[in-house]
C-alpha cells in the first residue's frame, strides 16, 4: 500500500498543457484530477453527474446560464448535474475536479477540447 | 441555484469542536465534511468505502497497521476499504474528507468518539 501523500505542488510542476486533466487519486468509482487552465473553455453540461471544482492556485470563473460563480485559491463548488457551464481564467489557475471514473471534461457537447484522461496515479 | 463558493477559511472559523465532521457540500451521493482535530482518533476501518483526507491547514498523521501517512498542507491521501487507520493530529489540523453519505466517522468501530454527521450546506 502507498503511504506517500499527493502532494499538489509537486503534481501540478509536472503539468505542462493546458485543460488536459490528470488523474492522480481514485477513491471507490471517483476519480480526482488535477488540470492547468487558462483562457476560456466551452460550454457543455454533464447529464449524469455533478462535478466539483476545487482552485488549488489562482482564479476561476464559471459561467452558468443566467449567473457566474468566481471562485478564489481554497474555494470550492459544485456544478449541479445537468446544468450548463463554462469555466474560464483570465491567467493561468491550477484546479482539483472531482467526478465519477470516465466523465469527459466536455461532457455532452464534445468537440476539439475534448481531453485523453490521462491517469497519473 | 447557489453561485458562491464554498469557502473553507470561513467554514473553518464556526467550527468549534473537534473531531465533529459538518457536510458542507455533497457531488451525487457523497459528501464533502470539514473538521478540526487535535490528538489522537480511534482505530478503525470502513468496510464499504475508501475515504479521502485532505489537509486544509496543519498536519496530520494517518497511522496504518504496519505504516503511516504523514499529511501536510495541499496534501492528500487515500485510505482504502477496509484498511485499519488512525488519524492524529499533534496539534489542530483542518481536514476535508470526502466520503460516500451516511459514512460514520468511527467506521466499524463505533464508541463515543463516534459524531453526528452535522449538515452545513
Amino acid at each position: 500500500m502507498k503511504t506517500k501523500p499527493i502532494n499538489f505542488t509537486e503534481r501540478f510542476a509536472k503539468i505542462t498543457d493546458l485543460w488536459s486533466p490528470k488523474i492522480i487519486a481514485q477513491m471507490n468509482d471517483y476519480h480526482f484530477k488535477l488540470a492547468k487552465i487558462e483562457g476560456d473553455f466551452i460550454w457543455h453540461s454533464h447529464q449524469d453527474t455533478d462535478e466539483v471544482f476545487f482552485v488549488i492556485a489562482g482564479s476561476l470563473t464559471i459561467y452558468l446560464r443566467g449567473g457566474e460563480v468566481l471562485l478564489k485559491e481554497g474555494e470550492m463548488y459544485v456544478v449541479p448535474k445537468g446544468v450548463e457551464h463554462k469555466p474560464s481564467a483570465q491567467q493561468e489557475c491550477q484546479i482539483m475536479l472531482i467526478e465519477p471514473a470516465g466523465t469527459i471534461n466536455t461532457g455532452e457537447a464534445g468537440g476539439e477540447m475534448t481531453a485523453q484522461n490521462d491517469v497519473w496515479i
